[in-house]
């Protein structure tokens, strides 16, 4: 999987992404569909409002309904009819974040669902083996998430048993190509928390070993801005020009600047989907709350500046309304549009980068919804 | 607002409602949208399974958000996007099933809201007032629903007092046409419990004010089926033959089967929809539960001979899947099929009648949904 670099501004870089289901344009946000669905969507409104790849988590498809009987039907595609790229993550972030009774050992993790609490098991070669029954277009390495804060000692461990893990990962990937049913290409994952000599580590070891693309993980775990943002600006340039690199679970438009701005290519978060659920709306004006007195009467679209489904057709005072009386169509209408208004969003953004104005996108849009660090 | 009718087989016609907004082809099933919404579906997905006619509650919109705001903003069509018929209810029937500390007086009722509890009135002006604010097609009179089960002397007196109120309903609607804005038609309602002479003299007032068609109230309120089927019976035939005839909330599929045998015309049930959002779906082969394990890789689609967009693109194991996970899309896929089988069984109910062969089609379905008694 190569990036054909088509534009770029500085080290912010615009692209595409090959693959045997469609072309990802970056840089590129990627809705969350946890289990199979992204939450309240249809994937024929998804493909409406131009989504050209979905994150799905294999730690929730391996537990339900389980990734044997999705690879009976035909693969996680066939599964959730979505014929556009899907990128799956590797499990590990979930075991360590959701599942109880974890026993990390060297070839993985013992971990209790926490769906119903029974016994399982995720590590390199089987977080590579589900994923593989799912049938993804890009899986992830696994690895461990180093928390925040960790000492340095720990962080160095934890960095060197993902390194291992993603050593692991690519040689199950090129000994079982048969067994791995179609995976086409493999992401790493760069840990080593907030130590920089550490993540330059984790980075090199990876590139020694050799992926497809490159990811940050173990960001936006509850460190300080300036942190993560010293984390990007220093990771970025060391990673391969060439290659994707994908900023993991960082969806904050004003982070997802400043990582462009650096040069990643690639994000997903589920902050577009939750917050329409909350009702908290993006707009061209910025955030806002739809539950707002003020939206009672309010005839005007949600964004005058949008083309959704909801924008085009329904009031704030409707939205408002759907909202408060607890209706489906209030999560519906709220999430067609967050979603629009990132994906529009990030088009703008790889319109400008490649017209050489991303300077002055990053300065109207971070003023939007930037934060002053 | 004349009945064409177009066929017949014994008692059963079939024909078409002419409305401003469209033509409505009887007999008619109309999905439920309570507060504005029918639960889980976009105006655009009610049309493309071919709804015609939608029902909305009066009680529920003049709470929230008010049909002063809704007037304002366009009124209901517009406010929540849907160009094609409503029918409105009067609010009868919530205040006496839903709100709290009713006192009813000759000229309405005063009562609580169910949300928060403030002081309300609602009576055959208000009603009739409101239902024009909302810009209904189809207004129905303010009635007490009776019921059950009732003494002999409290239906008869709640009878009269359903009467009084029809023709203040009536007198409202012609002395002050302006205010009404835009309301074109307007039902009565028979009340009478199950007293078949009650019945009788509720119908013969009815008809003597006048009203562009007739509907059935206070049936499938907890009395027997067979009580419910000997009024059906019994009124259908003494219902003006030329007027649309509305059996009101009753939508079990054996049920409307008995109806439209002895003429009745027009159906509203939340039954479809609520059912699906329990994971109880209807197929040509009958009911069926989809959370039952016997789904969880069962690549067939919900129903081999359905058209609607879930039956078309996905598995009742991806169906069992998001159920079980309690994703919004279980509620919309299940929902979307629910109704598109009622609108599509009231469809061939249609033809057959047309063809003089709703006997076979009677004991086709009814063996399949009916029951006996």
């Amino acid at each position: 999987m190569k990036l054909i670099i088509s534009g770029s501004e500085a080290k912010a870089r615009t692209g595409s992404l090959e693959t045997s289901r469609g072309t990802i344009h970056t840089p590129a946000f990627m809705p969350v569909g946890t289990q199979g669905t992204v939450k309240a969507m249809s994937p024929r409104e998804l493909q409406e409002i131009e989504a050209e790849i979905i994150l799905c988590n294999t730690y929730h498809l391996y537990l339900r309904p389980g990734s044997e009987i999705i690879h009976r039907l035909g693969g996680l595609h066939e599964f959730i009819h979505w014929d556009r790229p899907i990128l799956t993550d590797s499990g590990g972030f979930q075991v360590f974040s959701l599942s109880s009774l974890r026993k990390i050992r060297e070839d993985g993790v013992e971990f209790r669902s926490h769906i119903d609490g029974s016994l399982h098991f995720l590590g390199p070669q089987k977080a590579m083996e589900v994923q593989g029954m799912l049938g993804s277009d890009i899986a992830m390495a696994f690895d461990e998430c180093t928390p925040y804060p960790a000492e340095h000692e720990y962080a160095a461990r934890s960095l060197e048993l993902t390194t291992k893990w993603a050593r692991q990962c690519k040689e199950y990937l090129e000994a079982q190509e048969d067994k791995t049913r179609g995976l086409t290409s493999l992401f790493g994952i760069v840990q080593g928390g907030m130590y920089k000599e550490l993540r330059k580590r984790s980075l090199e070891e990876l590139a020694e070993i050799g992926f497809d693309g490159y990811a940050v993980g173990g960001l936006s775990v509850g460190e300080p801005k300036e942190e993560m943002y010293g984390i990007i600006e220093y990771l970025a340039p060391l990673l391969p020009a060439d290659m994707p690199r994908y900023l993991m679970g960082i969806g904050d438009l004003g982070d997802m600047l400043v990582a462009v701005e650096n040069g990643f290519d690639m994000f997903d978060c589920v902050m577009p989907t939750r917050n329409a659920r909350n009702g908290t709306l993006f707009t061209s004006a910025g955030r806002i709350s739809i539950k707002r007195t003020e939206f009672k009467d309010d005839a005007a679209p949600l964004d005058q500046d949008c083309d959704c489904y909801t924008c085009r057709n329904f009031s704030r005072a409707y939205l408002r309304h759907l909202f408060m009386a607890k209706e489906i169509l209030a999560m519906r209408l709220n999430t067609i549009h967050n979603l629009r208004f990132y994906l529009n969003f990030f088009r703008k953004m790889r319109e400008a980068i490649a017209a050489k104005t991303f300077g002055q996108f990053k300065a109207h849009w971070g003023g939007i919804f930037g934060q002053d660090i």
